[in-house]
């Protein structure tokens, strides 16, 4: 395998001093691209995800398009509900639909947890594929969702503002619940491993709704799950947890296994800063929806913020992932920002 | 009129000492009461909303059915953006829609902000109908929508999970943008007051929306027309700001004018006290989807928060509107609690 030629991202998790820090967007690969739209155009979401050529060629198209300093394969957080036996359907430009969710203690034995190398090899053939077509560019990185967010989905059977019934399903029987979380738990370390195993540099887990839970119950349902993936996987590659919206778990988290932790734009960096004590690599936080100002804009805010954060233990990133509208002109002036820092 | 009976939550806001707090719920006057459902059958939202009689009767519901200790005025924060010129379509169970949304400077210097009290009067005939029909049980909340919020809907047209609309039209149109939360900011300066004047004994200014802004950007878009009210109308009244979701805020809002401060769930007790330092009255914080759990375990939790805040400058409430799918029996669980604490 040929060695990486831009280590930015893996030496920034290790704590190494840079010159200016790595920087990828969440979401990167995909709705703003013109080239991707032209392959949704051909081929239905599903059919992008599991045909390894596809997934591929999207992966690349923001390094070579747009210039960043790290590669996120071309998949979804609802692979694993389909691994472990639930349907899910997708229509283009709207939410998912899993007409099957979870009711029962029964429901939940019928889930499968293993095998997921096999169920899943469409990830680990497009991860082995990419890694091959970088040749050593940028780094790789893998991803699942998070148990509690895998949870919502699984028992709400689609999106939701608010994800009542998920919340009901843990609140009025938690037994439960924390039977569905470890399933989904055990699933999802083989699962990053496997990615590892298949090219992953890093993995990172997204925990998308753990902002709608309180501290209380983030410590309940979302934590104990973040921290057993977190405590195995880390030992084989970077781990970066992204609980969205729970910046109370800050400090729960810097001192963690975790490598880093992803944050949204609703917490200044000094205060992410003085609530992980510089215990943990940082990545954020950039507000997506400041991609639609003018473009100058644009670059004096991510100076502003990475003046903020410092390049030490940082990742420049998205406070969450790039909206569709987005011109690609300015998706490339957020990174070339970050590349001009301190030039 | 009638001298107070019961003026638990102007004592509270005023830091006296008190034995347990006072105790209501946000959107406690509506959705889940069986009486409410059957008024929704037979006149549509805005009937019910413009009939001063409908509106008392609905006000009154869970005074009388579930015991809170303030009533709040059936109304919308959405009769501003109409007052000012604007068509509101509201369709049962789905959200608002604003076909004509604000695009110009032309259209927001078309828009009204004078009047207010004989354009909305009927909210305050409804004021002055609810506070007779009291008769001094308890006093009576008046509400307004906060300027960002009502924005993100004269703006976006319609509900969003992000507001991205709103948000690209002030981070790319700034002094649009001002002049509109201005415009807004002043109507709802005179409609407040219109409302004390016309029997309402405090008020709150919802901010539904603001949690999805930065914390720089609460400052520059949120905050300043959030102080206007609060400084403005302090005078005359209460004024307990909910600025949803903008935790970051609190330390401001308690050296502000602001008498009281809303916070959701995503906050523990302990940390809401160390942000505002015990110099203002803190409001809320249950988790709405909590009041789905068995009846004993409400209680338990409803003490706890208690225990957390401390009875002084306190009062229980939810930390957003109630659920329509919450039992009664659930609802009075939570007030009952609070009643009880100490006893």
């Amino acid at each position: 395998m040929a060695a990486l030629q831009n280590d930015l991202i893996l030496r920034a998790l290790k704590g190494e001093e840079l010159s200016r820090p790595p920087v990828w967007m969440m979401r990167q690969a995909g709705r703003y691209l013109p080239d991707y739209i032209k392959l949704r155009e051909k081929y239905d979401f599903f059919t992008r995800v599991e045909t390894p050529e596809l997934a591929t060629e999207i992966t690349l198209q923001p390094v070579d398009q747009v210039g960043v300093d790290a590669a996120i394969i071309f998949s979804d957080i609802l692979v694993i509900p389909q691994a472990m036996g639930l349907t899910v359907l997708l229509e283009e430009g709207k939410g998912p639909i899993l007409p099957n969710v979870i009711k029962t203690q029964a429901d939940i034995d019928a889930l499968n947890t293993g095998d997921v190398e096999n169920r899943l090899d469409y990830v680990m053939k497009a991860l082995a594929m990419t890694k091959s077509e970088l040749n050593g560019r940028v780094p790789l990185i893998g991803f699942a969702g998070a148990p509690w967010t895998l949870l919502c989905y699984m028992v709400e059977g689609k999106g939701s503002k608010s994800f009542d019934k998920a919340k009901q399903f843990c609140f009025t029987q938690p037994e439960m619940a924390h039977s569905l979380l470890q399933k989904i738990t055990d699933i999802t370390i083989l699962y990053l491993k496997a990615q590892i195993k298949a090219g992953a540099d890093l993995v990172q887990v997204f925990d998308s709704w753990s902002g709608m839970l309180s501290p209380a119950d983030f410590n309940s349902i979302a934590m104990p799950y973040l921290l057993q993936i977190s405590d195995a996987v880390s030992k084989d590659a970077p781990v970066i947890l992204f609980p969205k919206g729970s910046w109370y778990a800050l400090p729960d988290i810097a001192n963690s296994s975790a490598t880093g932790i992803g944050i949204d734009w609703t917490i200044t960096p000094k205060m992410a800063r003085e609530m992980t004590g510089n215990k943990i690599t940082i990545q954020g936080n950039f507000d997506p929806s400041h991609l639609l100002a003018p473009i100058p804009q644009i670059k004096k805010e991510v100076k502003e913020m990475i003046d903020a954060f410092g390049v030490k233990n940082y990742i420049a990133n998205l406070g969450h992932g790039i909206m569709p509208n987005v011109p690609v002109d300015h998706a490339k002036a957020f990174v070339e920002a970050v590349k001009e820092y301190g030039a």
